[in-house]
């Protein structure tokens, strides 16, 4: 008689999650940062490295407050806050997914809701599925705008009674950024019902200038955790190093939660080395702001429907069988994603010759 | 009117789990491997972080399956098996707290019951916890053998029905082993019930030879996971690499729940270099389980009841205020544990400096 393995009743028919890992000429469609680390950050990474190796036996220091420290300096510099956000409102994780499920964990479970605003980022319902929250969906204004207005939030939230909101600026996949008015009305409403709102930043380094973080009112709101990343504008998506700016009340929630010693030493490292390697890091953030606003211009002048992006990628479409565009694209070597609603695709916004391979590709499967 | 976060209701009141992080000359308090990596397993480490770190701004490989079919041949050599155990059947996290979670995502959860049999180590209640699994205890013999015996296991099962058994060999903090006719009772009448039994060993390495792993018969039961690190015989705390073997089926029910991209490219890459030095980082092992013998040989020289251990620690007692025998030896500059039953202390086995000055310290405190 065969095992049936206990799997959780839930989870019975799910697959790992995971974008297809093709080895293409052009990947552009995990919105990844192009632009490999220079020789000079390697070495200096390797040098850390070095360094916290001498203590590699050793459990790693379970705070790393200098770190959470840097991170909060940082933040401060690109959302121009008056002062470094303190030590004690910073928490760092293998990834924003381990940052997001650490939230999940502290604040949702059985009887639970977890809101966000379809088209979301695909891993939300895994991180509610993973701690047993309950997920539901509102949807987002029409294409191609994919607003996102103060009446489709406060509807959702009296519709759903939620602990935990989950607004994305800019969001993916759409590439929308948020106001601060939006920010500050879903954080107070949740605030008198008792409830948390993430806004999940992955992307925040390419907005446009001018458009505001959420980290501008963070010290305005109990209940606000701004959810950042290390792996697009850093470059950095095999570090696997996320993070987060709240209130110190929730990161001591996150802090009861997580598992102790989750991040390496070797991890802590090359955080460090990445911050001293900000500007160098960074400097890829104009260039492929410049790249993607040239290629919504591509898009919008073939007479496609473009979302407005202040991300690393463009949604785009829309086409009658987007799974054709996609596979003939992939022939061309252009690895893009098929996500969004039905119709529309998104690609990431890489290297000049990336974006060229996928401008070409685009014109031989559908000449203008 | 003061925010209160909205901490799931089972939360309240607990605080971050982790043992004291304190610097003083000897510390023998989290089983650590007291050697240091060597200069030239440094070198090779950074080289090895270079190569990954040429990559960084990619996500890094998902299954990284040339990872874990190292690791089973590793464990094959380890516990004298026929063939590697192939990749599929291997699993990796950030440490085996991350191994676990996952473990009891996929198969804890509401209205389910892990059974450990206490003394246990201090995380299994955390795993539980996070994942809304009921923990239940039995307890294992009576000092000083601590000793499990098969009709424990099973009056534990049929009394509790859990879904999870967590055995450890040896057990933290006991520092007991099991035999493996043990692990064959358990994992048969599990599988009977449709329930998986995880073995933990964290400290196998440090088994007396001829003392069986788990591992011989992994291929016998479709039910059996076995949980091994790279923190303490690999002398690689601070890395946090932990690992399983199990059958695939157990194997691809952990792949669902995981976070995708968990184990970063640089964490990847610290594995391999660690495996590259195997010999190297183990030398140690042999020269740890000799002080342990000996300072065991010590401890019951001076009639202290000393639990046998196949670890790299030692649990002792018995003492009527063992936080007073605590705090004279840190004052003395040796941290050692307070956990396991009252009136025991653990102490993990150092570098012969560590040790001689525990023993010093403790002879100071309490002449015999």
């Amino acid at each position: 008689m065969a095992f049936h393995p206990p799997l959780r009743d839930d989870l019975r028919g799910d697959a790992p999650y995971g974008a297809p890992q093709i080895d293409v000429p052009h990947l552009m469609n995990v919105n990844e940062n192009p632009f490999p680390p220079s020789p000079e950050f390697i070495a200096h990474l390797q040098e850390a490295v070095g360094r916290a190796a001498t203590g590699l036996n050793r459990y790693p220091d379970r705070e790393f407050l200098d770190l959470r420290a840097r991170l909060g300096a940082y933040l401060a510099a690109d959302a121009d806050l008056p002062a470094p956000i303190p030590a004690e409102q910073m928490w760092v994780a293998n990834g924003s997914n381990e940052i997001m499920q650490q939230v999940f964990t502290a604040f949702g479970g059985p009887g639970r809701r977890a809101l966000a605003f379809a088209p979301h980022y695909s891993m939300y319902p895994e991180y509610a599925r993973n701690t047993l929250t309950e997920f539901v969906t509102e949807e987002r204004g029409s294409a191609p705008g994919f607003e996102l207005t103060d009446q489709m939030v406060l509807a959702g939230i009296e519709r759903h009674d939620p602990t935990i909101v989950l607004l994305t600026s800019p969001n993916n996949p759409t590439g929308t950024a948020l106001s601060l008015d939006l920010v500050r009305t879903a954080a107070r409403t949740l605030e008198e019902r008792g409830a948390i709102l993430v806004v999940d930043e992955a992307y925040a380094e390419f907005r446009h200038a001018g458009v505001p973080s959420a980290l501008s009112v963070l010290d305005e709101h109990p209940n606000l955790i701004v959810s950042r990343t290390m792996a697009k504008a850093f470059a950095l998506a095999g570090a696997r190093v996320g993070y987060m700016a709240a209130p110190r009340p929730l990161v001591d929630a996150v802090r009861v939660v997580r598992l102790p010693y989750h991040l390496s030493a070797i991890a802590q490292a090359v955080a460090h080395a990445a911050l001293d390697f900000t500007d160098e890091l960074l400097g890829s953030v104009a260039f492929l702001r410049q790249q993607r606003d040239e290629l919504a211009a591509f898009l919008t002048g073939r007479g496609h429907d473009v979302a407005q992006s202040d991300s690393n990628f463009i949604l785009f479409g829309t086409f009658a069988d987007r799974r054709a565009v996609f596979e003939a694209l992939l022939q061309r070597g252009v690895l893009i994603r098929e996500v969004g609603p039905d119709g529309w695709l998104r690609v990431s916004v890489g290297s000049a010759e990336d974006n060229q391979a996928f401008r070409t590709a685009l014109e031989e499967i559908d000449p203008a």
